[in-house]
């Protein structure tokens, strides 16, 4: 009931799977990488990026079905790039949005904060 | 990479999603409830049963793409049954599996604990 939602842009306020895949490799804001529909290790090497960098906290968010490569990303570059990073924190929520055709819909998000 | 993995069952000491729809409704064991295939609504409801029958605390488990529908749960349950719940906790792991053809795979798993 929560999948496959068509989204209208002007309604919300969040940056969309679409908008995220737009530029260079993955969007990055204020240390955030959104999880949409590329390949796991293309947002694996994302997040192990901003850290190479000298940022020492970063969020993964995804919603909806992206959900499970949140999860994937987290555990990869934890296990395997960098063990020594700790986890700040694990949110959920559910966020409503508008529809093509008007109705709303909620769908669920995460937020995985890992910090070094 | 982690997704539509073939399990063979004498490898893994863990329920595979199969087993967790064989009983009844969804099956239940120390208060964890199992996230398979079938839809939402049925865990939503496994896991507030569990709670009016007087338990206290009650873990989701998913794996793979059964993720998102474990924060589905989760966010349906406190949002429109039992907003007075209260997060104990998320944690995310890695679990090694054993496909048919002998090789390992690692898939990723959510567990997210509500108690009264």
């Amino acid at each position: 009931m929560f999948h496959e939602l068509k989204v209208s842009n002007q309604h919300i306020g969040v940056i969309t799977m679409d908008e995220a895949q737009a530029p260079a490799q993955t969007r990055t804001e204020e240390n955030i990488i959104y999880i949409g529909r590329k390949p796991t290790m293309n947002y694996v090497l994302a997040v192990v990026t901003q850290f190479n960098s000298g940022i020492a906290e970063v969020t993964i968010k995804a919603r909806g079905n992206s959900i499970s490569k949140a999860v994937d990303v987290k555990e990869i570059v934890v296990n395997r790039f960098l063990p020594a990073l700790k986890e700040k924190g694990i949110r959920t929520s559910s966020e409503e949005l508008t529809n093509e055709d008007g109705t709303r819909s909620k769908v669920s998000a995460i937020q995985i904060t890992l910090m070094k």
